[in-house]
């Protein structure tokens, strides 16, 4: 296992470049895929990169692995901990499996109970609490008091933002063609400030451009305002992308991103089904907001190369929006 | 654009490889996908050939342009029909489109519209009859005696037989390993005689055995006893399996497949969703079932390399088994 140094600042080329090599014993490199009918819905050439074929179903692994390798061996061997009800705990979970040292999750006691028995699946020790954003802080900060675990940020974390940079690296290697734009959902802003910062060091000239639900549409206020925004609902279909930027990642994004789309509820339902039908993959409800962005705002995607990272491919399969 | 030569009897190995070359502009190379709990699941190494991401979503696209490549000038010029309310209708429509000739194609009135839309997409011209296996014969014969379109068959012809052996071919070459086994689903035998064949002919040990339903074990029944036997009824989720094995194809699954196995619906049905969930990959109910056969037969296939062939991906997402 290769060990990596922490960051105190956002990761420059040599980092993301080190981030990529590190984490090989623990990611897919997932394939890209393009598909002629969505080519000409878009009127773009669009190129997906599928981390809904990654391990654990979704680009988080890349971020937790990435966060992992940058502890002591003192601390990794206390243990890995996170809350989360989502993708980032089961990548939690399987970075520290691969690393043979415990996990220790909270999550809500409301949760999926395929995404609990999931968690457990990777042999880690799931602590439950009241879903309530205090609620969770409590319980974790208790658990990471009793067991000395690392606490490892879904976002807001520079060994997290290099790992989930590695996408857009992949992405930007293995397309044929060079890059306009690099698409992203933007829910913390860990992939999205990933994503540009693979950009500016590994393409000619993709811009990163963000796409958000509009229900939740903090990131494009906080681009426009300057500062972080709130969003005052988390009614959305795309789960994932709920939460508000945090310091780490709008100060990336902030400085690398130019645009963020936002796009409506029927809108991110309707790409989704569109990628389901013409592509045959399952993605998960928030990797289709860029694509709906792409159909939204036609005039700024006609004849380019647009990248599209497909985050992941967790959903239930018994509660489709279809 | 390569012609073909027709064949008055079932492909050899130079049949095949000619075969595989002239249909290169009808088809995509499909990928082949590994998965790890799947295969910790069954016990053995399962490798996946993707025909959901076939042009049209399904392998049938191998077989129509195989035929159509082996009619003469003249007679493709006159186009080329068939009666189907399913992916063989997309097949011969698009590669008609393809070769720049009509296309004719006999429905069911109460075909799926999202599949009459398809087949109208190509540029195909659409008769409607009432769904009887009479009234379909009796319209496609009309159609071909007005417009003297050529009918393709969609399982029991040399040509068709062949061009459904190259997904096979490919998932041999491309397959690391030495396969042990292949197994196909079983419906009219189109997929499984080809598949024989591809074993017999570009394999050192592969065996190909069949799987299907056991509401409609025509062809488990047919090999048992030696001849052709029919189903009592067409009952079964795997919709693309209800038909009866051809002459032709008979023949060569007699002479050629040593075992097919049979599951319960609910066996398809959860194998079906196994796929879904943890290869994140959409495939119709039909090519669950080899899947379901290897979860049902667990001692045929310990510890063996085993190449399955995902048939399709055209799925009515209003109309999930789950």
């Amino acid at each position: 296992m290769i060990n990596l140094n922490p960051l105190t600042e956002a990761p420059n080329q040599a980092d993301l470049l080190l981030t990529h090599e590190a984490i090989q014993p623990f990611i897919h490199r997932t394939p890209i895929m393009r598909n002629a009918s969505l080519d000409a819905m878009a009127g773009a050439r669009l190129i997906f990169k599928c981390e809904n074929f990654q391990k654990i179903g979704a680009f988080k692994m890349r971020g937790a692995a990435s966060a992992a390798l940058r502890l002591t061996e003192e601390e990794r061997a206390r243990g890995l901990s996170t809350h989360s009800s989502g993708n980032h705990a089961q990548a939690v979970a399987l970075a520290a499996k691969t690393l043979g040292v415990p996990a220790y999750i909270v999550m809500p006691h409301d949760a999926p109970k395929v995404k609990i028995a999931a968690v457990e699946g990777y042999g880690a020790s799931v602590t439950f609490c009241v879903n309530t954003p205090a609620d969770r802080q409590k319980a974790l900060e208790e658990v990471v008091a009793e067991t000395g675990a690392a606490f490892i940020h879904p976002f807001d974390d520079y060994g997290v933002v290099a790992g989930q940079a590695t996408s857009a690296m992949e992405l930007i290697e293995d397309t044929k063609e060079v890059l306009d734009i690099i698409l992203s959902p933007v829910g913390g802003g860990g992939l999205m400030s990933g994503t540009a910062l693979a950009a500016r060091y590994f393409s000619i000239q993709a811009e990163a451009w963000g796409a958000e639900p509009e229900n939740v549409d903090d990131a494009a206020r906080s681009l426009a305002s300057g500062q972080i925004e709130h969003n005052e609902t988390n009614f959305t279909v795309a789960d994932g992308l709920r939460t508000n930027l945090g310091a780490k990642t709008f100060a990336i994004i902030h400085k690398r991103v130019p645009k963020i789309l936002v796009v409506s509820e029927e809108e991110i339902v309707t790409a989704m089904r569109h990628i389901w039908e013409r592509m045959k993959i399952i993605i998960e409800p928030s990797c289709a907001v860029p694509f709906a962005a792409v159909l939204r705002y036609p005039e700024l995607f006609a004849g380019k190369n647009v990248g599209i990272i497909l985050t992941g491919g967790n959903v239930d399969l018994a509660k489709l929006p279809f």
